[in-house]
């Protein structure tokens, strides 16, 4: 008899039919004599339709007041879940974030845990009953309700996996596992069956949209085996396990991130200190930057440019205009037209040729890259952003990862 | 400086523009110099709407897990009323029933207060801010979610006014105060300023709509005065105060009632204990009985005849059958056609002329009586439903009540 934690995202629990199907689910866990703790997100687009009310209501949405209206969204999900089961003949209880005991701080939509006492679930389990708690949320010290964010859901189920000891935490969600690459831009994508903690943290960093990245990193810390699959077809989807990949795959994934623009700071003085003022200066002003490139000096002049969110441009501009004087630039130009292509690989460590066929490929494919960085495991090039879809196709071939990765030829 | 807890019905916050209208009140409110306590119901038909998709899901709808999805609904719109504030510049923290300190009983669905400890409202207008509180809501000794039944949040505000100490309990609705009867059915219905407890407790009782009966039977257990009033307009309505009505009238109002159905037990032997058999038989089914008249008795055999909800017909019909025999009944008649017609006034106990004013009205209107029924300050015939707003009309019209009482002649 094993544990699961099983977390359903929005659309695995959008209207009553999914909510049916999730009670059909858990009915065939328990028949094959598992035990379940369930973690449910709020309903389809729910957590978006309540910021879309509250701001009909408001310019002003403060934080405290935002957490009371869309962890509401998660709440009204357990409940229904709960009804489910019941009709199933399934004995359940809901429990909200706090009921759960997830204390947490004082951090209005971006809370962190503190602590979890998760008792009242281990007596619900105890008592034969399934626990269906509301995801993304607690209660902090100050006796408030607070949010964790979006996709706080797969950190709530992660912590509990974590707390109650369980076997696997399962992130049900609408694709049935982690790909080699977006299955929308390259038709021979692969389902993995196992990926590690750092290979799916870069994956997750650069463009693959689930599960959230805070969620791993947990899981990680804390030896939570993750287990990311469909809760439309219900089959096997893709382990994430401490350790190695068991394929040992070379190179695992291609993904594509278009949610960054590019800013370049040109003609600074090439002193000491002026890399560290400028992102010093970014810093204070809450820009999350990125990738960083300065280019080689050309007659004590060089060029900083960097990676940044879209939305943080105009706060960014805003910081360096007012030390563009004190750095000797002469233009701060920001590109919004640009896209990240990532190569993603546990194996690329002791493979060093993976860089060279990278660019490679994309230069016999006439696309240019315009910064590079670099981590053990990945490789990264900013490309102009519509020869993205085009890179990833060409890398995707370049590695076979079409191919499992015991059938693929050598490079 | 007035306290005042201003409770607002479904309507009252049924989109955004009506919540940032209830801000700009709770503004000016503050601009004279007031303190105000706000209680909230859900938006607008949130609450069917979340009971319809909880019978979508599932069969079994368990009171825990229907207390902790309905209670969304207030909770919602707690939190985007206090947003509203914010955005006019005034300080304001949304509350849950728990976060307000309603302690209840674990009757789900119908939970009851068994004690209040507001310490966090009073710390908020001790700090200056206005409180919101969800309505019809609290925590069960069993730290579950409970729900105080549908019109619950007057009986939230209430509570609220009395352990606060407020100068009165304002229940903001669509309507503009307490009417000698139903303006639809009557076009001169008259708004009054004024009513005591017992006559707005017999009109909720037998028609009136609002406020609801258990809310009214706390303010008057616990001295608080209601103020019912008009969301929309925002002019005074009726005060609602334990002292005999300043107008001092006769009668009050006419009410009408179709929610119930008469079902007459015909040929019961006429001996003692056959109506406490009968009447216990139905109590242990849960059939909520409320007029009860039994026949002068004919030959040894009587009939008795009671008024019930329409949808307690079935069970009432099998509660009955199990036992017609022992009862000596030859029949068994369920009338769904019936109306009740009810005259209000904490003057008629003194005023013996009204009940045959009433029924002479009737007849001259050819409107038959079937049952009837009277406590101290009101008198109930049941008469057919298709004859109820004639009924209605010719006694509003015959007791003067278009009129002020002082300008009406004596009858």
């Amino acid at each position: 008899m094993a544990l699961y934690v099983q977390k359903f995202g929005g659309t695995s629990v959008g209207d009553p039919d999914r909510i049916r199907e999730v009670a059909d689910h858990v009915a065939r866990c328990r028949k094959r004599g598992d035990e379940v703790v369930l973690v449910v997100s709020a309903m389809g687009k729910e957590t978006d339709e309540l910021i879309r009310l509250a701001e009909q209501v408001s310019r002003a949405t403060p934080g405290r007041e935002m957490d009371m209206l869309i962890t509401g969204g998660e709440r009204k999900a357990c409940a229904l879940v709960s009804m489910a089961l019941h009709d199933k003949g399934i004995e359940s209880a809901s429990f909200t974030g706090s009921q759960a005991g997830f204390l947490t701080d004082t951090t209005h939509r971006n809370a962190k845990i503190l602590e979890l006492n998760p008792y009242r679930i281990r007596e619900a389990l105890a008592a034969g009953r399934v626990p269906v708690v509301g995801g993304s949320q607690g209660v902090s010290a100050d006796n408030d309700v607070t949010f964790f964010g979006r996709g706080g859901s797969d950190t709530t189920a992660v912590a509990l996996a974590h707390a109650l000891g369980a076997d696997a935490c399962e992130l049900y969600t609408d694709v049935p596992g982690v790909f080699t690459t977006d299955p929308r831009v390259v038709a021979d994508a692969r389902k993995m069956d196992r990926i590690s903690f750092d290979e799916l943290l870069e994956m997750t960093a650069t463009g693959c949209p689930k599960p959230a990245m805070r969620s791993v990193e947990l899981a990680r810390s804390r030896g939570v085996t993750l287990h990311v699959r469909s809760a439309f077809s219900w089959v096997p989807g893709t382990w994430v396990t401490e350790e190695a990949s068991m394929e040992r795959a070379i190179i695992s994934a291609v993904t594509h991130d278009t949610s960054e623009a590019k800013m370049t700071v040109s003609g600074v003085s090439d002193r000491p200190g002026v890399a560290a003022q400028l992102f010093r200066t970014l810093a204070d002003a809450e820009v999350n930057v990125d990738m960083i490139v300065q280019n080689v000096s050309e007659e004590g002049r060089t060029d900083i440019s960097f990676t940044l969110p879209h939305e943080q441009i105009s706060r960014a501009d805003d910081a360096v205009a007012a030390i563009v004087d004190e750095l000797g630039s002469d233009a701060v130009i920001a590109d919004d037209d640009i896209a990240r292509v990532s190569l993603i690989g546990a194996g690329m460590k002791s493979n060093p040729g993976v860089a060279a066929t990278m660019f490679e490929t994309l230069s016999d494919n006439g696309i240019n890259i315009e910064m590079i960085s670099t981590s053990a495991i990945r490789i990264s090039c900013v490309v102009r952003q519509a020869q993205a879809e085009a890179a990833v196709a060409a890398l995707h071939a370049a590695f076979q990862l079409e191919k499992a990765p015991e059938d693929r030829t050598d490079i």
